[in-house]
């Protein structure tokens, strides 16, 4: 373990600007010898070849430690092809069942609320998304395309098996925080049989968990409370698709999504993690050093400490806090957030 | 048309008491001789009877210009009982295709946002929600329910006729505004059958609307911009679970799901429209006064612009406008708010 041996899927707009910067940080901060293998994925190579994760690719990424994505998308390619025949494969076929955000309001960090009024008492959770189930199975279809009676359907799965680890993981992640405590967030008086799926598994896996406090909020309480008292979370655990959309939220209440990291994880480790920023490819500010990279370099943070090596995630964790408290207004551009942060973590 | 025949369900918890402030805003601002028929349903009738919404209660509701309902909802009856059967199904059956939900920022009214930062030119948008389609109609099951090897699936379902009679009453909404602009939203980057329906729809029926400049959003990025620059919303578009999710953030935005009104219209008239609160029943302050009576009162104003009665429409907007502006901090009771209004209208 005195080596990283990294996939690199810099991807699309200023995914590769962005990457670049988490890199610098991780040499930067580890001991151990890194080695990258870049992989050319996402737009490029689908225009130029047709090709969006050949098989081939996807068996090369297995053999590494971790994956580093920038971003994937671009408005030249058909909605959703990348985002399912590349990222949505990526999470689906290594297991990536815990999409793990976090969401932490660091110190100077401005943001749209009022927070002296909503969140005196700061801001710090962390979602479980679960990330191989739920509406983003691609199951469904569409009848009569085109006609005055068109169907669409869009189904959402729902199993056991795939709630039951999610919530797992939630659980033991509460277990390990200060406060211990877990919600539920779903939709179960209108969704009810995958709500009552969720319900009884977080139920009966607490079981197992008898110092964790647990309650529950409906995905549309819950933005009220993400904006009005987000200081009451803790751990959430939530489908796929809630989960997508209430990490945008509380992104957005902890400084934007130039900061949000995100893990795309498999506890079991029988296969490599993708960590990534919660962000998009962003392809009207690519190439012009304007992104911030704080977000892929948090995600960076998140890789090292899923390797087991936290003395390292800290250090980049402390940078990155450091940084962000002296901003201030200043603009800079995406390689100065970076230099400082990499000279930040010595 | 000197007359309105109303239709009310007061509902649970605090149901009864904001519905009361509703009807004395009403008889105090209209010229109209108004009638109303009581129905007991909810939770204490579940209780005593086992019913939900009688059939024949269903035919007598048929007979009036207009339902007002307070809120349905109990923790003593199973999650999803009343909640499909009662308030989905009067939905469903009264073709209450269009759920309109406004969400407008009145001078005087604190919100958790930093509004001078995040929104210096107010808050002023309107969500048309699609009413009967998409993950809400109940289609979905489950198998191997409580063992290892449980599935449970939603179905959303979506059709061309029925998104596109609430993309054109979307269009029709955004002609008659100043900025006349409509925003998609919806996740077609993942729902791919669904995201494309609705996206084409939009797309053809806008030829009708030349006018009407349009964009998009994934419902994901929505919450961002709900809370980072909401005032780019003019109307919006979307299917019954996202706009079900983005007009409670709406609410929350704008002064919180004490002012949040809503109207569920059936545009076509062939059956009465139901106005009721965004919010729910929130048993914990029952019978205490303590409710916010000004959604209730905010969705009459919207049965009487529905009804025709603009002018009387527009007299109860002013008077809840007058009021906000003028409440600062005091504590009022329920009773105390529908007076004020109410002695406002005149
Ligand atoms: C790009 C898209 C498929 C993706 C998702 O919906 O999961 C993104 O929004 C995210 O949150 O990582
Ligand atoms: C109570 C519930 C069924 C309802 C909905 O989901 O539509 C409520 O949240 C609403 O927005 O009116």
């Amino acid at each position: 373990s005195d080596s990283i041996n990294l996939a690199v899927i810099g991807g699309d707009g200023i995914g590769p600007e962005v990457v670049a910067e988490g890199l610098k940080v991780l040499q930067a901060v580890s001991g151990a010898k890194v080695s990258t293998t870049d992989y050319d994925l996402g737009a490029r190579r689908w225009h130029r070849t047709g090709e969006t994760l050949p098989d081939t690719v996807l068996e090369e990424l297995r053999g590494h430690d971790a994956i580093l994505l920038g971003a994937i998308g671009d408005p030249s390619v058909p909605s959703g092809v990348l985002e399912r025949q590349l990222l949505l494969r990526i999470r689906f076929e290594l297991y990536h069942y815990i999409n793990l955000r976090p969401a932490r309001l660091f110190p100077g960090v401005s943001t749209p609320l009022d927070v002296a009024k909503v969140a005196p008492n700061g801001i710090d959770f962390v979602v479980v998304r679960e990330g191989t189930e739920g509406p983003y199975t691609g199951n469904g279809g569409a009848l009569r395309v085109g006609t005055p009676h068109e169907l669409a359907t869009e189904v959402s799965v729902n199993t056991r098996f795939g709630a039951e680890r999610a919530v797992r993981d939630a659980f033991a992640r509460a277990q390990a925080r200060e406060r211990k405590h877990l919600t539920l967030i779903h939709k179960h008086n209108v969704l009810s049989y995958a709500g009552h799926l969720w319900r009884r598994t977080v139920e009966e896996v607490g079981q197992e968990f008898p110092e964790v406090s647990t309650d529950y909020a409906h995905v549309d309480a819950a933005t009220i409370y993400l904006v009005q008292d987000p200081s009451r979370f803790d751990v959430i655990v939530t489908d796929n698709l809630f989960g997508d959309i209430v990490t945008d939220l509380a992104a957005a209440i902890t400084g934007g999504i130039g900061l949000a990291a995100s893990g795309n994880i498999n506890p079991d480790r029988t296969t490599p993690s993708m960590f990534e920023p919660v962000h998009g490819s962003a392809p009207d500010i690519a190439g012009q050093s304007k992104a911030d990279p704080t977000a892929t370099i948090l995600s960076v943070a998140m890789l090292l400490a899923h390797l087991g090596r936290h003395d390292e995630a800290r250090r980049v964790e402390h940078a990155v806090s450091a940084d962000l408290a002296s901003r201030g207004d200043k603009v800079r551009s995406t390689t100065q957030v970076g230099d400082a942060i990499a000279a930040g973590v010595i």
